[in-house]
């Protein structure tokens, strides 16, 4: 039995999380946290969820094998700072390749979680990107485009009039051009991958949907065949499916599980290489990823508790 | 020249209202205020807008022909108290049936806009369903129920995570069971177009759309020719179409304009009747109607400035 | 290990019941039939699926240990008569309250499942009404209007223009208003109950969304306690939970889950009685109330692989 | 007053076209065709609308000052060869850049339009991407990047299951990747206004909403200064809107108008440069862009019959 505990239990990745981790029968919840809603019953945000949300304080009295921080940043940077000998795999942004953590992309980066103490869990967009890029980062010119676009929760509760339904419904623009923090993000992943230094110029965009991203990734192949390469990469990979058709890679396919969908088209005239990637925020891009690092931490199959999720068709 | 101002221009049902009035020619728009937007440009909340929104005190100091409040109850009834002058036309229910006002639900209230001081607009719920009982309530038991559904721009400007599209989104429910405002506004309007006493149930719920009510009235005939007594009562009446099918009356035909679709089904066997009502929350429902009831005050044709108005296909 | 075979399981409540019967461990499913697809892969429309449509025939030929028909009435019919000693759940509108059926509306008709050679699933729109109404069956005047809105995967796999996204988004409209085959349905599981007739106002509509339904039934009591009535009829019976705010009860709250939700609100002074009752259409409106009918049938505790589905939060 | 005819008049944007000329008192409608619905009323289609549609062969048999071609590429080529004396503006592709037509994609391409017989409507998503990149044509390296998602509108009315709101309602996916037939339109038109050929790479998506197309451009600048050719190219332009903010280039902005707005982000560091460009794909994409093209053959102000259309606010 392991024993789990997590911060900022009420946004909407620690809610799934949450509930991931009560499906379990070897997981022992010691605790979910919520500054706003200590002492209410979880099911009143999530019909199904036992228990209730406990304080910070409790959380930071309770010793678990595991905590997952599903806190903003600065949040997440004082936890690890006060809990300095709890194993702890951080959702936020707060660690993503600094020098005290590893980064948690999987499939790409799977070598050390057994031995971690700190576990950076990466961001839904970079997840996109990365997967989308990863078999191709020694292949292709290091410059590349993602267009993203992700559904609201992805921006976490908001109690703004900017994401009110009557504001969003029926919209769509594009928000931080050339300044989303996770574009550092994604250079460093495709830097480790291949050793090549990356410009990487990604747009994301709101959509007018709760769940999912479709992100789209613009390269150029120096050589090799690109369409083996992803084959050979992704061969047997959970969660990972490539998919014939474009058109296959759609958030209905993908949103309530922790599923990858990618596909890539090849201009062989020009090199041009665009590829599709879609997947759930919440799973695979927060909570279903942060479970999977937790797994291999504890040297459980990457997939437990992940597998029979059902698409929400 | 007819002069006129806006309180509160900046809420939904304002910019609507202001949007309608910068087309006319025949109007001069002396003022807009905001509390909240004072001295920005009116073109940053709505695109095509001119002018800048101007602040409360303003518009108290600034006389013009008839003044529109697209205010809160509360503000209001403060607005009436300090413009005692003015003629005004109250968008809120702060003074729906009191003896200081008359009430302009549109085309069964007409008779005495010319000369009002105080012409309370009615309610958007209320319109739908006062319009989907009116040419009735003389032949029917004073007994209905009123089960009606409203876009968000219904519920205002919101500053809150419950009316975040993370929240609302595919996502329907009923509130103020059994405790709407609009219930006494709607039994008042039926008591005072037959005399009878209505019991009115009104249960009001919240769809995840922009613009737009569909309101269900269920009433039982006591006597005469329901069908009838509607082509009659609405023949040759602007804004208002019968539809053949029920499956005709649907928020996306009305949605943009100032019109209201009606069906009218019942059951010969046992007197049951169920009335389909449509209309645009913002229009027929507030801004829209409000016009109507200033051309009545200053005896121009109901429909300038109404018409041409596209529904949103 | 029980054996099944699906007649229709490319629909949208086939492709439901074909995932729910994969999870589990003691399910054989021997075939998925299916006219259309037949041959293709199931993962093709629902991913995660496993295995291949099959034709008609070939379900007619494989002998199993219950038979479920996710089909049209027409051919619920046809198999009925074309498999005389197969244990069947028909979840089309067949069979309901004819004298070859149990009907399996539950948790209100329990007794007979065990035995019955042929059970009729109970339509979705007729659950979430007689749901609402069932504690209320001896206490109310037997006239009763249900006003119900569901989602598009209600009317099934469409190649239309009136059901295109082009044409059905921001819209919402009533459909065979006074003429719903339900309305029978209901009317006669109200009568099973009650011994009353009751005349049943049945009013559906058609929302934008994909799942779920949300019901409201009004009556007027004679007498008695209702909201009593309610927590007893339904105490610790499985999937129905009994909300303490109408705001409750919202789609989002049951849509991938087989929970029905009900608020009921009662006007002491007139006797109204209005219930809030929301559902999944493609879960306990079909192939979720199919399986808790199969556990009975086969003397299974009624939850069997209905529990820990996740809420599309 | 000139007089039209529109073949194909029952398509969505054929419905628009027909709505913007009956606003008009200057412009005689002298047929509307449709094939499928010819002697029905268009106000069955659209509300408001006047008269009915006629059949293919009225109107080839009634001459007037202009004829729009709302119809497929095949069916506009037919009418080309049949109405060889006509003036003709065809919303179709089927002429785009070949020698018998001039490309109206307005403002770019304006002076031709007074003395030809045949107009080249432009693609609405070509529409966004060339006015993304007209005012840098000569400034940036000859390969570019568009990334565009459109409303399901611009697929045209589809009675097909896969544009049913069932499959569509909350997704999002590329098609036609590498292999869309606006993207040789996209390269022509950057020649024509560079002399540069042009390796364009474009991907559609499909938005789960009616109208409004949002289309990033991506290049790299060679030399100059990109912001202000931006501003010089549009300066005092009909219906283009510079931003300030990526954010505020958005659907809502756009839809139920002519407008296209567009924001302009560079990296200065490395010549990337990011626009984002929106616009509603039936109106600027089709019927507005359309009524352009015929005010500037007849010499009348390019914006008649276009100025206070309303956002879908």
């Amino acid at each position: 039995m392991t024993s789990v505990g997590i911060f900022g239990a009420s946004g909407y990745a620690g809610l799934e999380l949450l509930w991931l981790l009560q499906q379990r029968s070897d997981i022992e919840i010691r605790f979910a946290t919520s500054d706003r809603f200590a002492g209410r019953a979880c099911a009143d945000l999530h019909p199904g969820l036992l228990g209730c949300f406990v304080s910070h304080n409790i959380g930071l009295d309770t010793p678990c094998d595991v905590v997952f921080l599903a806190t903003p940043p600065d949040a997440s940077k004082g936890l690890v700072a006060a809990l300095p000998s709890a194993r702890i795999i951080d959702l936020s942004n707060a660690h993503r390749f600094d020098d005290k953590s590893i980064y948690g992309l999987l499939p790409c980066f799977t070598s050390e979680q057994r031995h971690a103490q700190l576990i950076a869990n990466p961001g839904c967009y970079a997840t996109a990107a990365i997967l989308a890029l990863a078999p191709l980062a020694s292949l292709i010119e290091p410059s590349v485009i993602i267009d993203a676009a992700s559904g609201t929760t992805g921006a976490g509760r908001r109690a703004s009039e900017d994401y009110s339904l009557s504001e969003l419904h029926d919209d769509l623009f594009a928000y931080k051009v050339l300044n989303h923090a996770h574009t550092p993000e994604i250079a460093n992943a495709l830097h480790a991958l291949s050793g090549q230094h990356f410009e990487v110029t990604f747009t994301p965009k709101l959509l007018p949907i709760r769940r999912g991203i479709l992100a789209t990734a613009y390269a150029r192949l120096k050589n090799g065949d690109a369409r083996k390469a992803f084959k050979e990469y992704y061969a047997d990979q959970a969660f990972i499916r490539l998919e014939e058709k474009a058109e296959q890679v759609r958030l209905r396919r993908v949103v309530g599980t922790n599923d990858v969908l990618l596909h890539i088209a090849v201009d062989d005239a020009t090199g041009r290489v665009v590829v599709q990637s879609a997947l759930d925020n919440l799973l695979k891009g927060a909570a279903g990823q942060a479970m999977e690092n937790m797994n291999l931490a504890f040297g459980l199959p990457r997939t437990t508790g992940l597998q029979g999720l059902k698409v929400q068709s």
